[in-house]
């Protein structure tokens, strides 16, 4: 098989590394590699100074999009489905917001879409969820799925620095962009418990109905009000379903040592799911970062290669989508003091607050 | 395609059930089952007298191997493969000891041997860590992967029952079998370390060269001595690859709650591996129950189903297995005093011993 990639970055340059160090065996080959100019020298013979030399290349049988941002690469890939070729990406946002439309592209041109790079980078979640829902109901998921911000707070947590440092420190190692706003405000686990919820209850959850509610006013005083309690913050996304109702939220959580998440530290992902007959499975591991994103990609294009059956993802469902305010029980904080509610009426009456899971 | 089942107990009945409430789509019968005469009433029409009704049967594609045991398994299984049948099996005893043999007949004839649910229940774990061997150098596998032994544990930890009461408790809820000594003695463990092992290290690691170490000496008073020190006791297997030396062992171990495992409690399992793109992976769900493993099973048929690429496991590297005893620090306990030290010379110079991870 060979392959095109789109994006030579972090990612892209990662799964062009591993393939071209892959056995030759294996059968795969990466023949272009579209970037900006600036990487001609560095790609040789396979630059590609266009995308058409990418998704219309007749030797390409797989397009791996691994740029970021929506527009642009929602225009690569649905290029390169109608030029049936199969398409592996890693990009949260466009997936969240065009799923339907490129699953039902893959389909109508006998190709296949895979986008387990996604949500939790090396993990492999939606693969094991896909497997799921042909024998069993999936009825939640939640979980810690932004590697940046669960560092910020067990930096915060355990060393006790403040926010300000522990997203430096972050910048530093490569976990977290220059703005970092998506990350802290939630934006990004939206993105992410929008595509898993789309595919575990088989309807599109709009992405922008999910209520969220970053960690910007998290401080050290209230982990360590926390941590006097036996618990800790973590910032977690979570959607149930009941019916044709969807309840999801990405919001910090109030959780103690009995809780699977407790101990998943630094950038360190975990995420789990509910279904009819396993029970609770979850998956852990670390959800960002140059090779376990770049292998889930890999592993796309090997899955593309094998003939497993092909899954399409299609918008059978329309839900109600609500979210945890009104029937959860809270940690709030107001003018210092913290405490505990039935409830939230009203967000703005609280300096700040985390669900108790 | 036609399947045939061997045994109708707990998990054969489930996979009966699972299969014959698939859509019509998924196209998957059960054709034929064996069991005892005893059976044959409920089973009616498909109530197979003897294995090779099945293992012969020119309709059955896929022989479905969930009996328990050794010996007769391994005649069955055989004689299925060599009769071109792919196999699926849950048989941690006979794969243990024949995967080599198993996988060698599958390749030979062209069928698929599976044995997902032989570790792990529901837990995805051998068919992730076969994607990741694709790709990944994996030297490090350690995990919670006996649920009747983990609930026993938790059960004293947190409700103060004695070991007697906790494992009587386990058998009335149907996590642990009459003769519970292959889980207390860790027997179980090693059979699933020395399937995990095998696998991801690319040579088989002998089952009965892997130290074990019962938890049949756990105390009420070690949990609480532990409980003050902020630890808890966890009943693990672990194995560590460096060159041609594999540590291994399944022992009781020391952790604080900043590990993953702490969290994993009651029948539940948790196994993580560390691989050289990816850093550490996880995953946590029942090991064991009807329909965890049945669902394990199902999944192995639709795996057969979809024609993708099989996996056979291949004996190419032969280890030196060592144990972690002389090279850890250890919490041991002599005449009621506990105490840590570094390695542990001597096993029968103290009444307890766990190692600190």
């Amino acid at each position: 098989m060979n392959v095109g990639i789109l994006g030579c970055g972090t990612i892209g340059g990662g799964v062009l590394n591993i393939i071209d160090n892959l056995p030759d065996s294996s059968n795969v080959k990466v023949l272009k590699v579209f970037d900006l100019p600036s990487k001609k020298e560095m790609l040789g013979a396979r630059f590609a100074e266009t995308i058409d030399e990418v998704c219309e290349n007749k030797d390409i049988d797989i397009v791996i999009e691994a740029m970021g941002g929506d527009k642009f690469p929602y225009e690569c890939i649905t290029k390169a489905l109608k030029n049936k070729k199969s398409v592996v990406t890693s990009n949260k946002e466009t997936v969240s917001l065009h799923m339907e439309e490129f699953y039902a592209l893959a389909k109508e041109n006998g190709v296949k879409f895979m986008c387990e790079a996604s949500v939790g980078g090396g993990i492999p979640i939606i693969c094991s969820l896909i497997d799921s829902i042909g024998v069993n109901e999936v009825d939640r998921i939640y979980g810690i799925i932004n590697g940046t911000t669960n560092f910020v707070l067990t930096k915060m947590d355990k060393e006790g620095l403040s926010m300000e440092d522990a997203l430096s420190e972050a910048k530093r190692l490569g976990f977290a962009e220059f703005d970092a706003t998506a990350d802290i405000e939630g934006l990004d686990m939206t993105r992410k418990i929008c595509i898993l919820s789309s595919i575990a209850y088989g309807g599109y959850v709009p992405y922008d109905q999910i209520h969220h509610y970053g960690i910007s006013k998290v401080t050290k005083e209230i982990l360590s009000d926390l941590k006097s309690k036996g618990a800790t913050l973590k910032f977690v996304a979570e959607s149930k379903r009941d019916g044709d109702t969807v309840r999801v939220s990405v919001e910090p959580v109030v959780i103690t040592p009995d809780n699977a998440l407790f101990g998943v530290s630094y950038e360190f992902n975990a995420v789990y799911y509910n279904c009819s007959q396993n029970d609770l499975l979850g998956f852990y591991g670390k959800g960002a970062g140059r090779y376990p994103t770049a292998t889930a990609m890999v592993h796309d294009v090997m899955r593309i290669m094998s003939a497993s059956e092909p899954y399409y993802f299609e918008n059978k469902k329309s839900f109600k989508v609500e979210n945890f305010l009104k029937s959860s029980k809270y940690y709030v904080v107001k003018n210092g003091e913290s405490s505990f509610v039935e409830g939230i009426n009203d967000l703005s009456s609280y300096d700040f607050v985390a669900r108790v899971l």
